[in-house]
């Protein structure tokens, strides 16, 4: 079977000038791959005839499918639907489902249609319409000369959902493509080439069908495997298999398989055992408490934080004896014991964590460089403390210490 | 004068397959338009010798400066340098400097220089080496045909230390390029639209050298004035008295001139004015407090925050009424008034902000929707509350209120 070819084509000066960074493509390429088909290149142009005509007959000599964003406002700038009129020598008729569709769509939002707006509803007479649910300039789907073209607007959330309600769908139907699964295997607490040497016994028994790539982000490290083949049941159980023989090599570093993250893993744990938290976060300054309430419906075992991010207020607010700070300093295992016991008792939850450190760049001293950063965990039965040393960038520091406490929840919390 | 056109081309199939964002070559289209270099086309391909030749005789055929990222790395799959030897018809040599830096590097860092390492300071015989401060993949510069090609690492920090340091100094000296200057003109607490309509009359005599971009992001616009001419000094009198003609009509929503965000100036003013500050925050769950210890130094002036996220946490660690709670509810203007007072009063800082909303998706009630956030500020002179209505998506409310906290704080500092 030939792989189908995708190409991905960006209209719009905003991206040409740097003005925003094109997230869209790394959107749309992961949804492609994932359905088997194979994205060649990417091309970005500004808003310019010429320039958009001869990208898309380059296009077309490659690729069995252009895939087009951007260019499709109300205003005269925007280019992308004359340049497909004239590229396919067709002709603009008002499609009256369109007209339906966006007239709709201003009424809902009690906002009279506009001329500009009504000729969104015009479409080159050779395309099929696709219906855009979350804005007013439908999207559309060429079959000419043995290539699939789409056009669609540029704003994330449209794209987005076109792609998945009527693209991806309609390009199953339109080719016969290969069956892919990929299975995410999620992990924290161990770098990527530590990862790796661990891993390498299973990753060299790897059959050919089935690749790994290995997708690391600050804090954690995700293994994808990309099986493809006939059978999406297969796939699936001979992935899951691999993922199983993983387990003795790293099992430990393992916090879950697929899309949640971390801090949703760690609620859902909280919520399944009924357990609550508090945090006392000094030098993560409220990252830490960010990310856990980040997660819809986390006010079912969140119950709140301290920020003491001075000494006093972690004195008299947070109540850490004086004595431990003036013997030991406020980055210190003493201190930190103090702080999770603290807050955990303080705010009555099953579960209190704490950090504090030199996020940097300053407030070093000899003994405590920048990145020098004390973590704790204390439930009832008992405290855990870590040190970590990180690294000079202040951002870097209290995102990783923030992953590496949600790691220390995961590895100490009470078994339901 | 013609302009300088540049095409950037990104090499590696981690882009193609979307298993990263392409931040790159954002970050390098402006850093060229700031320097008066025109980006016609940006191109991305796999690390397949054929895709890679055809994109540099393309780009050749367009643009004056072609600047590659990515592929060079030791190992086999990446293909850029071997490409590039082909394309030039050149040979590889042992650069005898780059080695030198090469073997520097692993040595700073304690480590052996292996055989593969020691091979990246192979270079084509006709280009010449750029150094590479943080990394062991020299940059590669060619002068052929009267065009220049750049080969540079694809990992960001290395890149983008060889534009700022050899590259764009480089091309200053290859071409003549036009004199750019930019003012940032930075903008919160009005929408795009309502500042355009506002600013219409400014904008429509601005003269045809310069231009105006609305640059909104999510809780600011920011105005990007962009002059072209043959003198920095008069183009930046021009910008800047266009910038003071604009107070009239805008001045409230200004913030500031340049690069520096909003938690940034908020800390300059309170540093500044030798004021503290507090935080009480629910719905934003520790945003607010991150963006504010985001900035180094921020231990200066911010004390602390409590995170009062359940009920009881409001009432009994930081202290609201329960009259009050009870008769208004925690999403209410009674309690706001009294968050912001009382964290100010118990961390004992010159100034409490304070915010209690709807986050959403869950939580709302008939009178209470999502997107409805309370948020206040208290100083000794005044206590200021506002009610904010923003969206159903949990993390643009979360940023939204944030940002409008910041901006009560602007507006409401007592002078120094």
């Amino acid at each position: 079977m030939q792989p189908v070819l995708a190409e991905l084509l960006t209209i719009g000066d905003e991206i040409l000038y740097g003005q925003i960074v094109d997230t869209n493509s790394q959107w749309m390429s992961s949804v492609l791959s994932e359905a088997g088909i194979r994205v060649i290149r990417k091309t970005s142009v500004g808003d310019r005839e010429d320039e958009i005509l001869t990208a898309l007959a380059e296009a077309e000599q490659r690729a069995d499918v252009i895939l087009i964003t951007g260019g499709l406002g109300p205003t005269n700038d925007d280019l992308t639907k004359p340049c497909l009129v004239k590229y396919f020598n067709s002709r603009l008729t008002m499609n009256e489902e369109a007209l339906a569709e966006v007239t709709a769509f201003f009424k809902s939002r009690g906002r009279e249609l506009t001329e500009l707006n009504r000729q969104q509803a015009a479409l080159p007479a050779n395309c099929t319409k696709i219906t855009n649910a979350l804005g007013t300039a439908p999207g559309m789907w060429f079959h000419e000369r043995g290539r699939v073209f789409v056009s669609m607007p540029g704003v994330p959330h449209e794209m987005k959902r076109m792609m998945k309600e009527t693209i991806i769908p309609k390009l199953q139907q339109t080719f016969s493509l290969p069956v892919i699964h990929h299975l995410m295997i999620r992990t924290v607490g161990i770098g990527e080439s530590f990862l790796a040497d661990k891993i390498k016994p299973w990753e060299k028994k790897l059959p050919p069908h089935i690749k790994l790539a290995y997708l690391p982000s600050l804090g954690e490290v995700k293994l994808r495997l990309t099986g493809t083949g006939s059978s999406k049941e297969v796939l699936q159980q001979e992935t899951e298999k691999l993922a199983k023989e993983l387990e003795p090599l790293a099992g430990e570093y393992i916090y879950g398989y697929g899309g949640d993250p971390l801090e949703v893993v760690i609620g859902q744990l909280l919520r399944s055992r009924k357990l609550t938290l508090s945090i006392a976060e000094s030098c993560t300054g409220g990252y830490l408490s960010h990310l856990i309430t980040s997660v819809p419906g986390s006010s079912d075992y969140f119950l709140g934080s301290m920020i003491p991010y001075a000494y006093e207020i972690k004195m008299r607010q947070l109540g850490v004896k004086p004595e431990t700070l003036e013997k030991y300093g406020a980055v210190s295992e003493p201190t930190i014991h103090e702080m999770a016991n603290i807050v955990r008792a303080k705010f009555n939850t099953d579960i209190g964590v704490a950090t504090s450190g030199i996020a940097g760049p300053g407030g070093a001293t000899l003994e405590k460089p920048v990145g020098q950063i004390w973590i704790a965990y204390s439930d009832k039965h008992k405290t855990v403390t870590r040190k970590l040393q990180i690294s000079n960038d202040r951002m870097i520091n209290i995102r990783m210490a923030s992953m590496a406490v949600l790691n220390l929840i995961r590895l100490n919390l009470p078994p339901a």
